[in-house]
């Protein structure tokens, strides 16, 4: 059992977008990326079994998906899609998300 | 691929708890549970392998574990520990968490 405060990970990299891994298990990977405004966390997929959900927590952006599809993405927003989806997000504003994979990739 | 919005679901039961299932698939389930003020999701645990993360999103009270241990939680903090371990929430003013468990069961 461990407790996490994701106001200790609020860190940007003005190169783009800072990654933390927060949890690492055999059950699930949780991460935390944090993508400064103007920054874009591009479309990519895997050729493997598992779903990703990703819940915006602050600023406001854009869910990317395949053939340059968008979705609007504020804070309490999620995309859940399979790790074989193509997914990205772009942040319009200084943006954190909270990704969890499972099964871990 | 779908997106879920947390703001769509932030009903609250007088009763205590809503609980809401936001996905629900082989590799993970999603749930949104909805605390009124003064109310507890009581400590409990499942014989059972995976683990739990519970992230909370809007309000403030503490996570709860075996032999009466409390946690503070507040908006950006986050529990995770196995399904087995005992674990549950307190909630001092209106709490939103978001919990994610896999395997789902």
């Amino acid at each position: 059992m461990k407790k996490i405060e994701l106001d200790q990970t609020r860190e940007f990299n003005p190169l783009g977008m800072k990654s933390i891994i927060l949890h690492d298990s055999e059950h699930f990977k949780i991460l935390n990326f944090n993508i400064m405004g103007g920054s874009i966390f591009p479309v990519h997929s895997h050729d493997l079994d598992g779903q990703v959900s990703i819940l915006v927590i602050e600023g406001e952006g854009a869910f990317l998906a395949d053939n340059e599809e968008t979705m609007p993405a504020k804070v309490g927003d999620m995309l859940v899609c399979d790790i074989r989806e193509p997914h990205g997000v772009r942040a319009d504003t200084d943006m954190r998300i909270v990704v969890h994979i499972a099964p871990p990739i």
